[in-house]
């Protein structure tokens, strides 16, 4: 049977959603704002679809029915104070934990608060009683914002059960015409949510997990920001010994021989002819932000068959816009008991994974050696010096980006990437060096030191911070990420390229300073750098224009 | 050693609580509103206090020390556009998931937006970086306000490590003169938390709580609001057969033989001479709101030595404003693995409340059934009539009071005791019956019952639902609570007593009506009511100013 929805196509989604989470009540407050979504519950087939005129009443009747299973029943009202009357019903259920999804239907953003009729400020209105709250995105029709709209509303279905059973408000901006139907065409996008309360896997989804990872061969693990965690690290290798491949940076701490730890690079060496043979058919991700925005484009652009992601808080990270399933719990519970269920992968997959890696290792060592004086170069000369069980805080953008080709497994490595700030990169290594066992060494450029300039305004400057600062004339990173070249403001906008050198910090802290201008002057300096415990800034200058230059010819060289 | 504080007392105890929950660095950015902040954590002696003048680069110091060993940093600074600086660093370590508890001293809010220096709106600035943030009462003096203030203060840190590791903001209104030291008197009130990540709670910390608890032997187990749960259940009888005593009620959906249920009849026959008999060393609270006021009233006056609230969700349930212990897991779990471990209670101790119990039921029985035509004789025949498995929707407030004073294990209890308003008891019920399997019997007022009309404003008024509304002329409640009577007010502002039948309300609804008015009536409508599946209202009317007095009468027969 075809049903007929809402000509709206987020409308229509929106309620197919609601369907396959399992809602099946909803209690309708007549009204015409809200007719694209009444007509479309009704016309589904599969709700139990109620009207109730009086919404306070209906929000009382949804908490009553909700009472007896637990499953959230759909309120669905027109817009204006029609929302304000669901509001005693949702305290109510809020302190009885009781979930309830609340549809508001708004006027268009553009005439809220302009003096129409049947309008005010909506957003918000049930804050203090919700788990959760969307103003969905005003009618979308382009496929990224339909997704995002379908992701919200997901969420939001979600949102019903965590971190207590309680209400959640979807408010929907709708524009005239309102009474349009038509046939659902296409499915939207659903994601599965799977959650314990016991933060342990249960069975029965392990099962249901374990059906369809051995429907795929070629699984690809992909990791973001994560400390130390030998726990983990374990279990991981067991997953790669099956034929899993794992993918992640630096700033993961897990390196290893059989983890493609510079993605970048090794993306850089994927054969243009072989490129499916490379392709994951699930991808699960796991961990905090990714500095790669080579993967995240690639597999927006080619996206795999499913995409989980397990975080035991916030699981809806639809990275690749085809997220399938959100799962809700650590990572380590849940890999270990995959590892346990899962068939071995196709080998072929991690082969070419692990062939493609050594190449862009050796095409990567083969070009350093031969490399002239740049930041590249110097990066180099400073990862072949890292040689202590050091704690390095790379800087935001080009330390960190920089840092991501080459391999350091006994380095711990940290980066502001949270929202990936230069304003305070090295405040955090001067508060990581009070703490630390270890020294810290600090990789930073001449932007972000000098904006951090107060990081060294204390009395007391700890021992063992190492700091290095690659002075390449202005915010380098400009140069060799695409856009600001192109713009016509590159120097005066973008790369602010200023007489700027780290020796009026250092002078200012107090701190000895160092410099180098070629290979050789940095290697003895890095000597002196790592010859005692001392607190140190060396400065390493680079030719600002070549070293866009370099990069683009390493990435050259590792295609052959 | 006795340490010196300000001589603010919320002050010295905010202080004294980061040091109790292990917090030991702090990072000051100097001021004067911040004086007895910055002075206490350097004169208390237990924390490392470094002074970093920039509050961005204190900011960012804080997110490097505590992403070494992940316990939250305090950032302490003054008031104004201080706190503005911590926001980069805050956001950074939000989707880092690195917890912080920043510390704003705030000028007083009686000069908040008055134009004064150094004086901005600062409640709310980093709302969207922190897992929660608290605006404490400014410089309270008085018990209950500093108990509270303390109470916030636990929060606060609990706050940093759940649901995910995050930064925590406390904002802090001080009054001139903001120097004065004095020696720290009295301990802070401290509540410990515990949570485990897997939620299920680790041999460590049940070896902790099983030496405190083995050193009480008379334990109180106080249960509010909760859907029925055979497994709970089984666990409390257990812990009931050691010898612990169980306070529940009507809506806690677990009664039986050994549970006191009925705790305003049971507290009403308790013996003045023996009281301390009675009195626990240990009350561990857990599930919903509770309906008794005499019990809160009674611990608040005699708190017992140690409280210990179990949820899930939030722990920090200070009932009694003694809280010892927040157990952050479900109730289940924790009490399972306790009774494993817990050795047998005072025997004197729960035979006292088994006595209490008995007697209590027996002098109300002797009481109901010689009492005079009322509210209380009207409930006592409508509980006598509920023989099959109903579910009973209790409205607010004489209802659900009422209820109270009955023992019923075969039926199944609810109430909008979240937060008990007049408004949506009988949508509540019509909800209920729409889903539910077995008959609704709806126990109502004629307030409750007429604020509600539209509860039946629908098409489909579903089958077996039964509504019994005990007409006493107005809200009774306000004749048996304290206050309304004295107020000289009570008829006018509080009973609001007027012609206000349930039979108009049968009349638009279009369901059949019966009606009572003394218990012989009483008996042949109940018999008509549940002689099929069809929804009814019966009317009970009942002696608007004889109910308060039989009511009297029955809790002075409860004490002989």
């Amino acid at each position: 049977m075809v049903s007929k929805a809402s000509d709206k196509p987020a409308i229509a989604r929106l309620v197919a959603i609601c369907h396959s989470h399992g809602l099946k009540r909803v209690l309708v407050s007549p009204g015409s704002r809200n007719a694209p979504l009444s007509l479309s519950f009704t016309e589904h087939g599969g709700f139990d679809v109620k009207v109730i005129p009086d919404e306070r009443a209906a929000g009382f009747m949804a908490l009553g029915m909700s009472q007896v299973d637990h499953v959230p029943t759909i309120l669905l009202c027109t817009s204006g104070s029609a929302v304000l009357n669901y509001a005693p019903a949702v305290a109510e259920a809020f302190y009885q934990r009781i979930p309830l999804l609340v549809i508001s239907a708004d006027r268009p953003n553009e005439w809220v608060d302009q003096l129409e009729g049947q309008t005010m400020m909506q957003k918000g209105v049930l804050s203090n009683f919700v788990n959760k709250e969307f103003d969905l995105p005003q009618e979308p029709k382009d496929d990224v914002t339909l997704r995002y709209h379908d992701r919200l509303v997901n969420e939001a279905i979600a949102a019903c059960f965590y971190p207590v059973l309680a209400p959640v408000h979807l408010n929907v901006h709708l524009r005239e015409p309102l009474y349009g139907l038509s046939e659902m065409k296409e499915m939207p996008y659903v994601i599965q949510v799977h959650e314990s309360p016991a933060a342990l896997p249960c069975e029965k989804l392990i099962k249901e997990l374990s059906e369809e990872l051995n429907s795929y061969s070629k699984v690809m693990l992909l990791m973001g920001l994560h400390s130390p965690d030998e726990a983990l690290k374990k279990v991981l290798e067991g997953l790669i010994e099956k034929g899993w491949v794992l993918l992640n940076e630096s700033s993961s701490n897990l390196q290893g021989e059989k983890v493609i730890s510079c993605i970048d690079r090794s993306l850089g060496a994927l054969p243009a002819e072989a490129e499916m043979d490379f392709q994951p058919e699930l991808i699960i991700s796991f961990a905090g932000p990714l500095v790669s925005k080579k993967i995240k484009q690639r597999f927006r652009k080619n996206p795999p068959k499913a995409h989980w992601h397990i975080d035991a808080h916030q699981a809806h990270i639809d990275m690749f816009q085809c997220q399938t399933r959100a799962l809700r719990f650590e990572p380590f519970e849940i890999l270990k008991a995959l590892n346990k269920v899962m068939v071995r992968g196709d080998g072929n997959f991690s082969a070419a994974w692990m062939n493609l890696k050594q190449k862009s290792a050796q095409r990567h060592e083969r070009f350093v050696e031969l490399c002239p004086w740049s930041d590249m170069r110097a990066y180099s000369e400073i990862f072949k010096n890292l040689k202590g069980e050091y704690k390095v805080q790379m800087a935001n953008s080009a330390a960190v980006r920089y840092a991501q080709l080459y391999e350091h497994e006994h380095l711990e490595f940290y980066g502001n990437r949270g929202v990936s700030g230069i304003d305070g990169c090295s405040s955090t290594a001067v508060g990581m060096a009070h703490e630390s066992d270890s020294p810290v060494v600090l990789l930073t450029g001449d932007m972000a030191f000098r904006y951090d300039v107060n990081a060294f305004w204390t009395k007391e400057i700890p021992s063992g911070l190492k700091c290095i600062v690659v002075n390449n004339g202005g915010g380098g990173i400009f140069r060799i990420i695409p856009g600001p070249k192109e713009s016509g403001h590159l120097e005066d906008l973008f790369e602010a390229a200023m007489e700027n050198s780290a020796k009026r910090v250092a002078e200012i802290s107090g701190m000895p300073y160092l410099s180098a201008k070629n290979a050789e002057e940095l290697n003895t300096a890095l000597n002196t750098l790592f010859s005692d415990d001392k607190s140190m800034i060396l400065e390493v200058f680079t030719p600002r224009e070549e070293n866009e230059k370099v990069l683009a010819k390493y990435f050259e060289a590792l295609k052959k």
